[in-house]
């Protein structure tokens, strides 16, 4: 580390041959993870502490078999390594110093003082079919700070495996590629002068390092249109704004707990009524797809159209968006007051297509992910498997012993048991479902 | 520097970022110089210890006006640092120790003992319509050790003035893709399985580190088929095999000594005489184009065929090579026993031209120089002229006070003034002297 600190850029194709012959910790920091988590975290702790959730892996890339790619102990020890972590005293001074979306202080100084003691909890590791079973039960407030750490791991060891007969050359070459990659992407975004962009690949990153690079890149290159990150450690150590509100799991587990299909019918806005309760501003920002984004407008209360944007997450970008800024005529808002926020699988080019066609006519934002801290297409001479993301996530399984659901406007990224997905289909019904492959 | 070391592989791109802020030496080793200045300087010491020669830099790139893309100072920084670095006590105890083209102590004592008192001597430097015209005058024993550097020195002032006010990631990308460039070569150069190549870049390079980076890849990318560098300090730092043997200031200097036109005309055949009294074995490499190859080959005594090999420097490859076979088999020798080195402004596609061409015929040799260690065509999206190469030499001008000439095959690299010029042309002939551009 002494080395990394002395050098503003560390050398990342150095760095990777050395993965090769010793530990090399993924997990260095407990802040190493998407600010939505501690933002949801704070909430949860307040309104949630006895609930208990289970999340688990899903990996919807079927044809890679992580635990063939992946050692079991290799795993097993970083999992370890990251439950030794703790926050520093230096990054809980910051969490509770700096300014987030404009605001001071947005997290009280006793779930500042609770998060000092704060230890990632224990996790069930098995290797199945050539897959991993890995869950993490226990207290709601625990259990949900393994989603981004389980997730940069499993994707960095199975990068690591795919590169480690690679000569030190080579690797120097293969990022070099990357980096000469993404740069065509920032010229490319250079051109779109209103651009607003943020990182949010953190969780299907090929690396730390190379999220770095990515981030430092987009500072330098994109200047003000590139905003921030939604990674809180490189805000901190970039002075960059930490980017990112509030995620699925909320509206998951608020229907699993939920009694009686009016309850659950419910859920969704009581998510939103408590996070008004919480946070303002900038924070408001709704995230319609859980359970079906047509039957959440449909049903939506008028206060809804108040916030300040949307986050559509499934639907396709164009269509989606045009959905939304509809709803919101329809409501007598102006579009040109809100803010829509991209962030399913966006590159370039879809970024491109949304920015003319949205151009004026909403506030409009981009959160960039898998295309770009993973993008190694074209980079490498033995087009490695290993070097493509995989579509992986760690998702609610059950709150309290009940089964939780997501839809999604897209049926391919569903997850649940298929009885209370069923059940959550009559509930909410499937208008506006729309089936595609789901690549990053 | 401790950083350096502590890691293998230093990131350029930060260091060149750096050298806008603060003096970064250029020559930090004065075995940062091609070998075969050694092998000449030790021949000079022992039979022309008292001749006087004036070196001075040539641009034959009128076009780029040096002076004013390099600073004065800065330059006479450079050249002062230069003037304060001595031979290390490691350099001397590997030059004395390492065998050099399977021979056992090439340096004699004496010679090892007395390079330990060396210092680079003075030098002129003033800035004229915005040339340098740099000058050095003194014995040859140590003006001649002036060429590398001088020249090392100014490509690379040139390079940093051009990236002065690049961004740190936009200076990055510069690299990753000069880097993915050179490595599309190497990936071209493994399909030739008997190819011999070393690395002749250190007078034109971008810049030290970039050199080692190409040097350091071509040993991984190429393995065996990569013998080594002219240049003595990434030959010793790699354990690589250092390569050269002489050069045109030796019939340069003994051309301007000769008293007489019949002595003039045996200058060339001297040198070479002289030289196998101190070298043999794979050292006796003839470079026959100082005053034209085609009368080299017409007035060369017999036993010059039983040298090792020829270096043919500014005749095309193909037809030059061809032309030396042709001399090798009326003189009754086997060209499939002999060397032909190629040299000149080569890159990838006259390589495996050249290959394709005397595969199986000739044992052949590539060295490979600006397009190697200079070659960011392509890289740069401003596409700066001060990232392009140079053509720039640092040339005998007089020995003991009259001039020297170089005709060499190429008028456009003739060097000399008019009426010395004319003088050489009417001894030695202008048979065979096609004029093309000078690249590099």
């Amino acid at each position: 580390m002494a080395v990394a600190v002395a050098m503003a850029v560390t050398d990342i194709a150095t760095r990777t041959y050395n993965h090769n012959w010793r530990h090399d910790p993924i997990v260095r920091s407990l802040l190493d993870t998407d600010f939505y988590k501690l933002l949801m975290l704070q909430m949860i702790r307040h309104l949630y502490a006895d609930v208990q959730v289970t999340f688990q892996l899903i990996n919807r890339t079927k044809t890679v078999r992580l635990a063939d790619d992946i050692d079991e102990a290799e795993l097993r020890a970083q999992l370890d390594h990251a439950r030794t972590v703790r926050f520093a005293k230096k990054e809980l001074i910051w969490l509770a110093g700096n300014s987030f979306y404009g605001q001071q202080r947005m997290f009280a100084p006793d779930f500042i003082d609770w998060l000092s003691g704060f230890q990632l909890p224990e996790y069930e590791l098995r290797a199945v079919d050539g897959q991993y079973e890995l869950r993490f039960e226990g207290p709601w407030t625990h259990t949900t700070m393994w989603e981004i750490p389980a997730l940069t791991i499993i994707n960095e060891l199975r990068a690591r495996a795919a590169m480690r007969d690679r000569g030190r050359f080579a690797l120097d070459v293969l990022y070099a590629r990357a980096k000469a990659k993404l740069w065509e992407k920032v010229e490319r975004l250079q051109q779109l002068p209103d651009l607003v962009l943020s990182d949010f690949g953190t969780r299907r990153r090929h690396g730390f390092l190379w999220q770095r690079w990515c981030v430092e890149a987009l500072k330098e290159g994109l200047g003000s249109r590139f905003i921030g990150t939604s990674n809180v450690l490189l805000a901190m150590d970039n002075d960059l704004e930490a980017i990112g509100t509030n995620a699925h799991e909320l509206p998951m587990v608020l229907g699993a707990l939920a009694d009686g299909d009016d309850a659950l019918r419910r859920a969704p806005y009581d998510v939103l009524d408590q996070w008004r309760r919480h946070y303002g501003g900038n924070l408001l920002i709704v995230l319609p797809d859980a359970f079906g984004t047509a039957s959440f407008l449909r049903d939506a209360p008028d206060w809804v159209a108040d916030w300040t944007g949307f986050r559509p997450d499934s639907a396709p970008p164009i269509e989606g968006g045009e959905a939304i800024l509809d709803w919101w005529r329809a409501r007598g808002r102006d579009p040109r007051q809100k803010l829509l926020i991209l962030s399913d699988g966006m590159d370039v080019e879809s970024i491109e297509a949304a920015y003319r066609h949205f151009h004026g006519r909403v506030r409009l934002s981009f959160g960039w992910g898998t295309n770009l801290t993973n993008d190694f297409r074209g980079c490498d001479p033995q087009d490695a498997v290993g070097l493509k993301p995989v579509s992986l996530v760690v998702k609610v399984a059950e709150a309290n012993g009940r089964p939780a659901v997501k839809l999604s406007d897209n049926p391919a990224k569903a997850t649940g048991n298929p009885e209370a997905i069923a059940r959550y289909l009559r509930v909410f019904g499937s208008d506006g479902h729309v089936r595609s492959d789901v690549l990053v």
